[in-house]
């Protein structure tokens, strides 16, 4: 028996999100089927984000325990070859038992892309958020710099969350401008449901001047989903890595 | 009347190429359907390249007349309003009379695309042709040494091609690698049918040491079509610029 690790990356456009459900197809379950057919028996995976509908992922990372002996590069491609070419396993590595994808996870990753040019390209639409008009990047940042360290994101979740506290280090946060993609780089322990997309949406409420920055600092110290910006859409968010 | 130069991307993946037909979505017909709607009439689009099936364009011109008046913005923004999202007018800007998008084109730059990374990425699939196994760079780029500069293309064209003559000035051919992906960009004053693509295919053979750099020299001075290589794959090839 293998302990696997497998990275992973999606285009998350034609998914219902990482989690496994009766009906739709999910990134999850797509995996589940292109190991259990290697295996001839149900494999459960293991992800480390459950990524929402429409999410892409550059570096999500899977685990589960695998019977049939392979070598890394061969299993690799043999499960690509039970998937589509939107979803790849980029590589595989053999784990210590202990390794478990989501909760072995110290940090993990994300960016969100905003489209700020004035013609969408289409190379790029499926993965980038688009905002028209200017937008303060100074502002932003003096917003995101509110935002980083060991808070109670209550203010950035949904309002039933699944789980019991809200406190998560968020240990960066970082906006750049490459071309007309503007990017929000964010890297935590752990997030909440939807919170990276309600950061962006708020960070682009104070980038368009609806709220000041400093705004920020009273939002997130309310604890209060209703003060906090709306959430943006999916297609504009990518998990880019997992660190163990 | 305004003689309108609309600068065009697409993704053609979903297209049967840039030249309309009764049958199938193509990027000459779709441009048609989206500035007639404007000007409702019937108004002819020139491109500056007939781009086969499959293939893509960052930087496709396309020229025609039209009566209504518009600001080159807005005109750009009403085209864009009327084409889905893997189409774009990214430019738009007035001309003289005498311009047209073919005949005044004075070279065309392709991009050939090939991943030769052991994992296609989700995110590339569409716009590169995947390439197993060791290149030889080197040769490749001696390979395309021979190739630059005026020659007879015979034996990089279709047998029954529409052309009289088939010499073209090739003014570059580089080979570049940048990550997982092999990029041959070609320049020249015009194309023959299939040229980028065959040159594509022989300068494969030429990296997987099928045939040698020197051998290159020879198909090109035998004009027979027989002697180079296959035609690789529309989905690598996007049209990139256009000069005037």
């Amino acid at each position: 028996m293998r302990n696997v690790k497998a990275t992973i990356q999606y285009d998350g456009t034609a998914y219902h999100g990482w989690q496994m459900q009766a009906n739709g197809r999910t990134i999850q379950g797509e995996l589940t089927r292109a190991v259990s057919a290697l295996d001839q028996k149900h494999v459960t995976i293991h992800g480390a984000g459950r990524t929402d509908a429409g999410v892409h992922a550059e570096g999500q990372v899977a685990s589960f325990l695998l019977e049939r002996p392979f070598e890394p590069s061969r299993l690799r491609d043999a499960i690509n070859g039970n998937l589509d070419r939107d979803i790849r396993v980029s590589q595989v590595e053999f784990m210590p038992e202990s390794f478990n994808a989501r909760f072995s996870a110290r940090e993990k990753t994300y960016v969100y892309r905003v489209w700020t040019g004035d013609v969408v390209s289409p190379f790029h639409y499926r993965y980038c958020h688009r905002h028209r008009g200017p937008l303060d990047f100074d502002a932003m940042r003096e917003a995101a710099s509110f935002l980083t360290g060991r808070h109670d994101f209550s203010a950035f979740t949904i309002l039933n969350s699944e789980f019991d506290h809200h406190v998560r280090n968020l240990k960066r946060l970082e906006i750049e401008l490459e071309g007309a993609i503007l990017s929000i780089r964010v890297t935590a322990d752990a997030f909440l449901r939807y919170m990276v997309r309600t950061i962006a949406g708020s960070l682009l409420d104070v980038g368009r001047g609806r709220i000041s920055a400093r705004r920020m600092e009273e939002i997130l110290a309310g604890r209060d989903r209703s003060r906090a910006g709306a959430t943006a859409p999916a297609s504009g968010l990518t998990l880019v890595r997992v660190d163990y």
